[in-house]
C-alpha cells in the first residue's frame, strides 16, 4: 500500500514529538508499506516568522514571506528525516519544489497546479521514507509559493492523488470528526465515518478538524482520507464518498459565531435588484452565506443575508451604497448572532430531520431568525448568546444519551 | 559599476543590523550602481539549527543537515529584501539555487563548480537589488549543499567572478586586514593593501578575516576584494594581486596556537622514508605543515612537523606505527608550541627580514624551536607560553611605534 500521511505543527513541535511522529510512520512502513510522509512547521514557527517579518517591514511582499515562511517545513521536514534516520530506516526530505509541487504565481495563498512526484517515486523505490515539507511549491517563475494556512492538508491530498496513493491520513490533535465539539458538548460521538460533502459543509461551518481545499479534492480524486489523532492510537473518522448510513440521521452539529447578519428593507421588486448587490460583494471578495428574500409588501422585498464577521463592516457600506442607489431603505447590521447547522447524508431521504431540529430549539425557547437549507445541511441563524444552548439541545435530540 | 557586498551573521543578526545593512546597502544603489549582496544566516541560528540536530541525531546525515542549515540564509535574505522594500528600494532574494549556485555533492562542505547567474541580471535589469543566500548551492541530483563554515565569503566571490563585478566587499565586525591582531597589539596597523598570496599566508595562520577558499577563488579571476566593517563608515583593506609596497617589509604577524609537533628521531637514512610517513598521514586528510628533517647522525635523521591540534593525536599514533615498522626511535609528542609567523611579498626583495625577525626574538630571550620560510613567509615554532611576547617583540621590531 502507498500511504501518505500528514502531520501538522503541534506533532512536529519539538524533539519528543518527531519521535513519537518517528514511530509512527516508522511502524507503517515496517508493514511493509510504501509512505509519504507531509509535514507543516514546527509549533509556532511560521508564527515567529510573520512577527519577524511584521517588526521589519508592516506590508512584506508576499514573495518575500513566502520565501521566508517556506523555511519553516524546510526544518521540520529535515529534523523528522534525522529522528527516522535516527531509527535506522532510511528516509530523505524535499522541499515543496523537489517534490514537484507547481503552484500558481498568487503568493501566499498560491493554488496547486500539478504534482509531478518523480522525484519521490525515485526515493521511494529506494525503500526510503519520503518527508515532504508541507503548504509550499514553485510558481512558473522559479519562485518559492505558500499555499496559505492549512496549505498542508491540500499538499498531502494532491501527492496522495497524484500518486493515486491508497489511504490519506491526517493527524491532528483531536481523535477524528465528532457529532459536535466534543470540549462543549459532553457526550459527542466519534464518527467511524462521514462523506466528503458532510465534511465540507461542518468544515465551513468552523468545525476545523480539515481544510476545505483539502477535502474538495479529496473528493474530486476520491481519496480516501483518515483524520486521526498522533497523540492517541485510536482509529480516527474516515473520510470517503459513501459512507453506511448506520442509521444515522445526521453526522454532526456545529456551530459558527464568527458571522454577521445584514438586511436591506425595501429594496423595489424589479428584476436584476439582488444580482446587483450580491455581484457588489462577490467583486469585494465577501463570500455571502445564508440568503433570506421575504416574499414582499407591495412593491418591494427584503433581503437578508450572513456575511464572515471581518468582512460586516465592507458589506454594510455595500449594502448601504446600493440602498442609496436603487432607493431601498434601512440597512441593518447585527453580528451578535451565530448560525448552529446539522449536516448528513442522511436527511435527504428522512423527512422530518429540519423539523426535529426546530422542535429542540423550540422546547428551549430559542429564538430562530433565519433558516437556510440544503440538500444535507440545515441552518438556522440564531442570538449568539444562544448558540451553546442550541448546540446541545439539538445534539442531544439527534443523539440521546443512552441510559 | 557592479559590486558584490557579503554581510556576516553579526551584520544581519536583527532588526536593527539589517536596517544598517539596507542602509549601506541602498547607498550604493543609490550611487547608481547594480548591487548583489551576499548574506550569511543571522546571528546563531547556524548553532541553534546545529543544536536541533543534535538534539535528535548526534551522527545526522550530511545531506539532511544542509537542508536544515540552508533555512538560514533563506530566513536572513527575505528579512534583508523586506528591509530594502520597506526604503522604497526593490529588492530580491534568492536561494543559493535561484542564484545558480551548481555544487559538488560533498554535502556540508561542497565545492561550487559553476556559478550560472542568468536570473540574477534578469534582477539586475529590472533595477532591483539582488539578495542573495550565501553558503549554499544544489547538487546535480537536485539537493540542496551548503559550502561549509565560512561559504558565505567564497559564494560571493564565486559571483564577482562570474559577473565580472568591479569590487567584492566583504563587511565583518574588523575594519580591514591588520598588522597584528588589535586585540592583542595595540599599535597593530590596518593595511590600505595587501596582495592575495599574503592574506592566503595570513589566513592559514589563524588570521580569521577571510575565508582562504574565498581568497584562493578571488586570486584565480583576479577579483579585488575589500574587507571592512558594517559598524563604521571607514575605507577597509584591499585584496588584490599587485599592492604598493609603501616601503613596507612585511604585511603582519601571526600566532596559531592550535598547532602540535611530532618529531620521530633515529629514522633509517634511506630513501623512501619520508614519503611512506607522509603519505599515510596524507591518506587520514592530516595537513602538515612546518616539516624540518635533520642532517643526520650516521646511518639515521630525525624528522619532526607540524600538525592542527585536534589531529595531533592521530598523527601520533600513525608515527609510532611508522617508527616500528621501520625501525626508527621514539616519537616525541608537544602540544605546548605555537606558530608565530610574519608574512610580505617585502622579503622577496629583501635580504635580512628573517634575521630581523630572529633578532626580535633573541632580544626577548624567545627560544626557537623549528623554522620554515617560503617566499613570503617566515614560521617559527616556539612554546606556546611565550607566543604573545614573540608577536609583540616582531611587530615592534617591524612597524616601530611613533613617537
Amino acid at each position: 500500500m502507498l500511504i501518505v500521511q500528514k502531520f501538522g505543527g503541534t506533532s512536529v513541535k519539538d524533539a519528543e514529538r518527531l519521535r513519537n511522529v518517528a514511530r509512527i510512520v516508522t511502524d507503517v512502513y515496517k508493514g511493509g508499506n510504501d509512505v509519504v510522509v507531509v509535514v507543516s512547521a514546527q509549533g509556532d514557527t511560521t508564527d515567529d516568522l510573520i512577527a519577524k517579518a511584521a517588526e521589519i517591514n508592516e506590508k512584506p511582499s508576499r514573495r518575500e514571506m513566502d520565501m521566508l515562511l517556506a523555511s519553516g517545513e524546510q526544518i521540520s521536514a529535515s529534523l523528522l528525516a534525522m529522528c527516522i534516520q535516527k531509527l535506522g530506516i532510511p528516509a530523505i526530505s524535499l522541499t515543496g519544489w523537489q517534490a514537484g509541487f507547481l503552484t500558481s504565481s498568487a503568493h501566499t495563498s498560491a493554488r496547486i497546479r500539478r504534482v509531478t512526484p518523480d522525484r519521490i517515486k525515485k526515493e521511494l523505490d529506494q525503500k526510503k521514507i519520503v518527508i515532504v515539507c508541507g503548504f509550499q511549491g514553485l510558481s512558473r517563475y522559479d519562485d518559492i509559493t505558500t499555499l496559505g494556512r492549512g496549505g498542508s492538508d491540500t499538499s498531502a491530498v494532491a501527492i496522495a492523488a497524484a500518486m493515486h496513493a491508497d489511504l490519506c491520513q491526517i493527524f491532528t490533535d483531536v481523535e477524528g470528526v465528532y457529532t459536535a465539539d466534543p470540549r462543549k458538548v459532553t457526550n459527542a460521538k466519534k464518527l467511524k465515518e462521514i462523506s466528503y460533502d458532510e465534511m465540507l459543509e461542518l468544515a465551513t461551518l468552523g468545525a476545523q478538524v480539515l481544510n476545505n481545499r483539502s477535502v474538495e479534492m479529496a473528493k474530486k480524486y476520491n481519496i480516501e482520507l483518515e483524520v486521526l489523532s498522533s497523540y492517541t492510537n485510536t482509529p480516527g473518522t474516515i473520510v470517503k464518498e459513501k459512507v453506511k448510513m448506520e442509521k444515522m440521521l445526521i453526522s454532526g452539529v456545529a456551530k459558527d459565531t464568527d458571522v454577521a447578519r445584514l438586511s436591506v428593507t425595501c429594496v423595489p421588486d424589479k428584476p436584476g435588484m439582488v444580482f446587483k448587490l450580491f455581484s457588489k460583494l462577490a467583486q469585494r471578495n465577501i463570500n455571502v452565506d445564508v440568503i433570506l428574500q421575504s416574499v414582499g409588501r407591495g412593491d418591494t422585498k427584503d433581503i437578508a443575508f450572513t456575511v464572515p464577521i471581518d468582512k460586516g463592516m465592507e458589506a454594510k457600506a455595500i449594502c448601504e451604497k446600493f440602498a442609496d442607489n436603487v432607493g431601498a431603505d434601512v440597512v441593518d447590521y447585527d453580528d451578535n448572532v451565530a448560525k448552529v447547522s446539522i449536516v448528513g447524508a442522511g436527511m435527504e431521504s428522512h423527512a422530518g430531520v429540519a423539523a426535529k431540529m426546530f422542535e429542540a430549539l423550540y422546547e428551549k425557547q430559542i429564538n430562530i431568525r433565519m433558516i437556510a437549507t440544503s440538500e444535507i445541511k440545515v441552518s438556522v441563524i440564531i442570538n449568539k448568546d444562544d448558540a451553546d444552548r442550541a448546540v446541545l439541545a439539538i445534539h442531544e435530540k439527534f443523539f440521546p444519551v443512552e441510559k
